[in-house]
């Protein structure tokens, strides 16, 4: 029988594994714990640019080509805001925007952000258990060369140019886990974190109080897949933002973020030289292609990472 | 100098006047009252149908075809609030929601109703003044042979099949008139009501306390276009709904619905016989061509009415 499988993931990497182990996984047996960290406000309109990757990779509508976003995507609705004077930088398409008025209109009526996000999940198809570490305002500020930044500005508007001195999950002290985020972790059988940015996609969900000790004292193998391959991120300034932190830009920097939570640790075989450093610090490890270009490559990054967990030797928490 | 003049207007009928006035007068010399009570909320979205009408019209970005919504329109939110199972009766273009989601942005954050029209108006380039009668809530609420109604589920989602037996505009006892609005009738040259509804359009602006007051203590030559031509609407249910308020059909009967508050009524040369009734109840009457299918024949109509309201007599209130 399949083990029960909880994930932790961010965005574009995140949705990555978690359509291959949706793929080899029945829907039952996975749920996957995401990021609302990166949510904001745009027009109003309640915008959670993470939970929608994984939705919509998820439900295959995904735009494969930029990774996020629906394909076959028109701007005709940010093409009237444009023209009633909104700044628009941030690139929401049409049916995109349907998914933000939905939720938008939920949350105002009180009904719990992962309920929303479950009950989106359901319309498009989803089996899997797409759960929300909170349904508190927990929201990701970066300080930069230019300030304190909400994540989007500094990733989406400005690009991620500004140079990153810190980062702040306001409202991470004040939120509550919800119970499914809890359970899901204290009754997992392996407990993955996905290939996705240490910084600002898992942190902020290992920020919430109860998640962090959830994980600690769960006896199941706990595994990451190291989002660097050759000391670089596949999209987006993971990179850059360890750096900022003062962890290594490198597989022993990304180790390092999730000490005392993971057991083992994937990386690509193109860091194979790593696994000595790493295996010094008492973490098991599994070197194979970690680059997911197509559903086959998802599946079977999915496929050894499980058997890779499975095998996985639980390190003693230290108390 | 060109009269300063103030046209009472609904939807389809009420933008055509309007834009055969604007197309004749300077902007700052006209003002346009608009019919909020057919406002509805949907999706979470603050939808204005009469007051998009008559923006969409003068901004000449008006669907000339169905005489509402934006030309050029597609659809693509509402499929996708359709795949997220909701209720897509009323149709809202893309280019369309883009207005409600501005407009509810807005009043989410306690900007006055009216003063957001004026803001989408300008951001469309019109520089006529569009009004409000209120920013208070008010709706139109239709009792039929399948109970109450909101006038939207009358209108669009049962396409006025059912019967009406009365009509209750909710929230005007409680609703104050905007100070513009006010302004507009009590300074106004000429005081005008375009080819609407006079149940559901006009009606409504008149429900709100001191509107009906100003209109009725103004000195201005007061001039209603009739919305009949051979006892029938060009377009929509003002014909049954007249009857249904136990009205005639008829010049007569629109007539009827704003005594005290008209000294003139331009009706269709068609109608002509219907002069004598209308002398005999003491009005002035104009016969003209009133059907408008091009900017032409709208910018005739306005100044026929012009001219014919210029030149009526203002008749005594009762006191």
């Amino acid at each position: 029988m399949t083990p029960r499988i909880t994930l932790l993931a961010g965005g574009v990497g995140g949705a990555k594994l978690a359509e291959g182990l949706s793929a080899i996984c029945p829907p039952e047996r996975l749920s996957i714990i995401g990021n609302v960290a990166d949510d904001q406000e745009f027009h109003g309109l309640w915008v959670s640019p993470d939970i929608d990757t994984l939705t919509y990779s998820l439900a295959d509508l995904i735009d494969r080509q930029q990774g996020w976003g629906l394909a076959g995507e028109s701007h005709r609705v940010l093409a009237g805001l444009e023209r009633l004077g909104c700044d628009t930088w941030m690139s929401l398409g049409d049916q995109d925007i349907a998914t933000h008025i939905f939720r938008t209109q939920l949350r105002r009526q009180g009904v719990r952000p992962s309920a929303i996000a479950q009950s989106i999940a359901e319309s498009l198809g989803i089996g899997t258990k797409l759960l929300l570490p909170t349904d508190d305002p927990l929201q990701t500020r970066v300080r930069t060369d230019q300030g304190w930044l909400a994540f989007q500005e500094y990733f989406v508007r400005e690009r991620c140019r500004p140079e990153v001195r810190e980062v702040h999950f306001e409202g991470a002290t004040e939120a509550c886990p919800t119970p499914e985020a809890l359970e899901a972790i204290e009754t997992a059988d392996l407990l993955l974190i996905a290939p996705s940015n240490p910084v600002v996609s898992i942190a902020p969900i290992l920020a919430v109080p109860g998640i962090r000790h959830a994980i600690e004292k769960s006896l199941a193998p706990r595994v990451a897949i190291s989002p660097l391959i050759g000391g670089c991120t596949v999209k987006g300034p993971a990179d850059r933002m360890l750096t900022a932190m003062g962890y290594r830009c490198s597989n022993t920097g990304v180790a390092a973020s999730y000490a005392g939570l993971i057991d083992g640790l994937v990386i690509d075989s193109i860091d194979r030289t790593d696994r000595t450093a790493l295996e010094a610090e008492g973490l098991q490890v599994m070197t194979t292609d970690t680059l997911m270009t197509c559903l086959e490559e998802k599946a079977r990054l999915a496929e050894e990472t499980l058997a890779f967990a499975s095998a996985c030797r639980r390190v003693e928490a230290e108390t």
